[in-house]
């Protein structure tokens, strides 16, 4: 018979291609579901405060074209990782409390990129034109956005107010959110689009801002709510506890920024068929880590050349910035970087101490961050 | 002697009006000290998080220009409220506590402002340009109104995370705000600025987006947060105790009815040396509490002439409603309606039990809603 069969081998048999693919659309349309329970639960709150019709389908509209259109990563992701912490298939209920958790990352998403839009004045968002552009939207999206905000905290009271760690979770969330924003401040001043000033560029600052603009709310957070979840405690009991938070947030901070600077490097070198856009990173003045790189490499005359082209609406002065990428090895340090990060997050998760939660109910397993590590690693997407 | 001196009257002789005024100085200098405290804490957290230098900058110029320059009453009222409420002076830890979450308010209505006059496009708030149209702010200004509100948090964080109602700050906080943004939302979709149509105006319109736009916020959340600081229970521990978050809402949301349609009234009615500014609520297609009860009265010519002029940006336009509402009666109205709500609010205040709290330490004493009572009642600015 094939050795396949009587593989001594615990690595589950790969599912064929389409296997794989039919499992997730699954994974997302049983996640889908609880979207339209958590939207309607909103929706019903409206009109037990008597809000008219026409502010309840506007509200409803705003969250069907606003929250569930992504990849829902980092929503899923959320589902995922407690079945990793309990090592075993979700009831019913502890599925629609993961998913719960996950769809407040979606919503927090939802109202980031919405504002992020105004104030990027960016055109289209997931292949359709930006909320804000929308007929009888305009500036009316800037509460829009505070409303899916405060959304967040409507859903986490009706299912979680009577759990211990209610409190934590709504700490978490304004931690998190709050340094998104600290992020976006930092994003905002050091490369805005109408104004090229590369002297305020670095690699440090590509850091501060990918770090705090981006890991923290699509990395740490999904794994941190699986984690409370799971009855993971914030606080040690004992001397001798690990932090298991800390411990997820040392692994997901380089991961998230592993993740970024791969965006960012895709954003100039992947074809349009490979990553379904054209990257304008450097003609909108982006802080990208593609630009820190050459400004760290760059000799005076490539410097000035970076200096005149960069953030420009011009194909030319673009094809110039792209020329120095090139002959100061941006692509090289690219691989370099690629593959001693997979090599130090790889280390990371092997010192992750596999102990089981206080409840008995869930393992802190190292595939929680391997899971996640693999879905990154070489992508071309 | 004077009978002043001898007077049996138990109410305090009152002050010379110099000394009311110095009084009144010296309570808003004590509680900007405390907004000086607050404000530098939020920026050691950005230094903590090692923001750049410019970021920490910019943080404060965005919190001194939109926070503290108002006239700060539901600031302050949280504080003179915890001062009714125990009867006696407070303490400097008292104090201190009070004006945080005096100063959480302050903080919320500056994130509202901020957002609304992006929305509005409006030109002044406060005798200044409004932070959007400042030199290197536009619509950065929408993430500077997430981060007013996400500071919200850090200070209650902060100052009450080991309090037992810690998590009902917290609540509240959310609860009030949502609504706050509710009634914006209802706001925006019956008076846009740029389509007028008042088939979407009633007198319960007006109360709908009156009562969640501007009362919760200005008129129960601060008694609301003073009653949590002063040991008041949200939920009941015994059948026969009252709901002293309903009590205050029940009387508070009137009396903030009455201080908005005022505003209305005062906006129509009032002199620009009265109000201190041009009244533009016609122009503007507000949807105004005279407009609504002009539209109760008007017959069919009346209101064919308020449907083609209101909401125009034309003097003799704006003349033209002005005489319809002199014609219905809106002054007459207003008077009526004056006198009624005045009356029904002393009712209200006249039933509130002076119980003390469960802890002993505070009384719900009826001064704390007569005294925003006679603060409001016929001011005429």
């Amino acid at each position: 018979m094939a050795p396949i069969a009587t593989s001594p081998t615990p690595t589950p048999t790969p599912l064929p291609p389409t296997a794989v693919k039919d499992k997730k659309a699954a994974a997302r349309k049983r996640f889908e579901a609880v979207y339209a329970v958590v939207r309607d639960d909103l929706l019903d709150d409206f009109r037990k405060h008597n809000m008219p019709e026409e502010a309840i389908e506007y509200y409803r509209r705003s969250m069907d074209y606003n929250v569930p259109g992504g990849k829902l990563n980092r929503g899923l992701s959320v589902v995922d990782t407690v079945a990793i912490l309990k090592g075993r298939e979700l009831t019913e209920t502890e599925y629609f409390k993961a998913a719960v958790l996950g769809w407040s990352v979606e919503w927090m998403q939802a109202y980031f990129l919405v504002s992020d839009d105004i104030m990027d004045s960016s055109i289209t968002r997931r292949g359709q034109p930006c909320w804000y552009r929308m007929e009888g939207v305009g500036f009316m999206a800037v509460n829009d956005a505070l409303i899916l905000e405060g959304a967040i905290f409507q859903m986490i009271r009706k299912h979680f107010r009577k759990e211990s760690y209610y409190v934590d979770i709504i700490d978490l969330l304004h931690e998190v959110s709050y340094q998104t924003e600290m992020g976006q401040l930092v994003d905002l001043i050091t490369a805005p689009e109408d104004s090229v000033d590369l002297s305020k560029f670095s690699l440090a600052r590509h850091s501060t801002i990918v770090i705090y603009k981006t890991a923290l709310y699509s990395f740490y957070l999904p794994v941190a709510l699986a984690l409370l979840l799971c009855g993971f405690p914030v606080e040690k009991r004992n001397e001798s506890d690990p932090d298991y938070y800390k411990i997820a947030l040392d692994i997901l901070v380089p991961l998230g920024e592993y993740f970024q600077i791969q965006d960012d490097y895709l954003d100039y070198s992947g074809t349009p068929e490979q990553i379904g856009k054209i990257g304008t990173d450097i003609v909108d003045n982006k802080c990208s880590w593609c630009i820190n790189t050459a400004l760290a490499h760059a000799n005076p005359e490539q410097r000035a050349i970076l200096d005149a082209s960069y953030g420009r609406k011009d194909p030319a002065a673009e094809e110039r910035v792209k020329e120095i990428f090139r002959q100061v090895g941006v692509d090289n340090e690219y691989a370099e970087y690629e593959a001693q990060s997979y090599a130090r997050i790889n280390t990371l998760i092997a010192a992750v101490p596999e102990v089981r939660s206080p409840n008995g109910d869930a393992v802190l397993r190292r595939a929680v961050f391997s899971t996640f590590l693999e879905k990154i690693y070489k992508r071309t997407k």
